[in-house]
């Protein structure tokens, strides 16, 4: 049987199982860098290890892992890199789902942390996760070349930041009920999830030349962009139950989405075009680029 | 008139003319550092520089520069570092002040941030200042000594997360309403407070040998305990106006504090053993730690 599985298909096969293992490394290395639930303060702890621990499908670590594949970055230094974009997504993730922000109850598919604990241990956990990111990733003797090292933590935090990540958040908040161009709401896009993708990849392949940087930015770029776009439309066409958090939200709150703006049928045609423009990047490297080739795949066609 | 001042009265002088010299440069520094009011997204921005500008005394960058003073650590670190500690400082001071924290209304005189705008700025500012102040701190060719900056920054990350500030508010949060021993309420403070001002201290002295780099960190710990046991008193015996912030809030919170465990006089008394112990560790550097010296007796002498 084994002999009739075509090409595709062990690639596809292989792909998952690296994705597993992969997966499973960083649930490790989060468990073990979380501080301990037993540990003072052990509320904190406790809901610090709830809101990052056993939670999501990693893609951020995952292109950390590939990217740094493609330019052959040292494992104990894409470690670092993928747990400190994990604990910022986590951070990010709580902070989002609070009253004052998306007031969201579920998070993949269980209480969210405000909701599990209430909303000043929240505030704190998402605190904490973002120094925790930072502690990690200025670990004594993390790099060789420790200009590496100083690169990746400000690339982390200026994603994170006002131009980052929180930026997006903030202009997203600002463009509740108003009509955006879709330049602007891409800009905001770009910041809010764009950027910490962005970031992922780039930290994976800290050790790669300028040509290599150069590509794997464009792919960042196309592939985060791709993310949020397939974020709409799954918010429209996906259930609760599926997606793990609260479905239809986004139409609920009158907030622009990439559907409301371009409809159903342009939004899946645009995030096919930044799926190509995505993998044309990758074109010089070949196998080598597979598992970035492969997770550009996964994140156009997820379904939750 | 002058030949009549006493070298005490010249050294406050002196004292007061480098503390508003060095108070300026920080705000300078902040004012340069935090993203102007009109890019985007401004809203956010604005909000950023409302909380993190023309605001308290400065005491931790002024820590910090002293710190600098006594161990030869170049300027341009120096200012990188009293900046970034002052970011993370203004980040927990708006968090804290949210209504599902402290709710305080007022900050340094002003309306506090979620006040002057609303919950969801207030928490998105709060995280973008953490960001930056990662930022300054991991700009490119900041040290000739790059493993200075990663221990720099380690250490602001140490102390800003779980093991440290936020850490501490959590111990905070949960002692509410509870009777403390002086051990947990000291555990508490040398986490809320104590370690971004040691952090301070030790950020500013990242250039000392292993004598001063020992000496001041006895120095900050000390120091880090006196201020919040002053603060204590002062939540007793000053009122709002001069405290820029409610007075009397932690007795109505039912908070435990060193006025409550120890007494009024004893908690004085205390202070003060913590003031000579600063001192003691400063000893062996004469002259050269004086606005260190100077800092401790201001900051346990201080009225608001």
């Amino acid at each position: 049987m084994m002999n009739n599985i075509n090409s595709s298909e062990t690639a596809l096969l292989d792909f998952s199982v690296w994705a597993a293992k992969k997966q499973a490394q960083i649930e490790n290395i989060l468990d073990s860098t979380l501080p301990p639930a037993n540990t003072t303060p052990q509320a904190l702890h406790r809901a610090m290890r709830y809101s990052a621990l056993e939670g999501g499908k990693r893609i951020r670590a995952l292109l950390c892992y590939a990217a740094s594949e493609l330019c052959g970055t040292d494992t104990k230094v894409t470690d670092a890199a993928a747990c400190a974009i994990e604990l910022i997504h986590a951070y990010s993730l709580v902070h989002d789902d609070m009253p004052c922000m998306d007031d969201d109850d579920l998070r993949r598919g269980k209480p969210s942390c405000h909701k599990q604990f209430n909303d000043a241990t929240a505030l704190l956990v998402g605190d904490a996760l973002q120094s925790l990111a930072f502690e990690v990733l200025s670990q004594p003797h993390l790099c060789t070349q420790v200009d590496h090292q100083i690169s990746m933590l400000n690339t982390l935090a200026k994603a994170s930041g006002s131009t980052g990540m929180a930026g997006g958040q903030a202009i997203d908040l600002a463009s509740v009920g108003k009509t955006l161009s879709q330049a602007d709401l891409e800009l905001m896009h770009q910041l809010k999830t764009g950027a910490l993708i962005q970031a992922a990849v780039l930290l994976g392949g800290v050790n790669g030349d300028i040509v290599k940087t150069t590509a794997i930015s464009v792919y960042a770029k196309n592939i985060g962009l791709a993310f949020q776009v397939i974020d709409d439309i799954l918010d429209v066409e996906a259930d609760s139950s599926t997606l793990g958090k609260t479905a239809g939200k986004d139409a609920d709150n009158n907030k622009p989405t990439y559907v409301t703006i371009l409809g159903l049928a342009n939004a899946k045609q645009y995030a096919q075009q930044l799926y190509s423009n995505a993998i044309n990047a990758l074109m010089p490297f070949g196998e080598s680029a597979l598992r970035l080739h492969e997770l550009a795949e996964l994140i156009t066609q997820r379904r939750c």
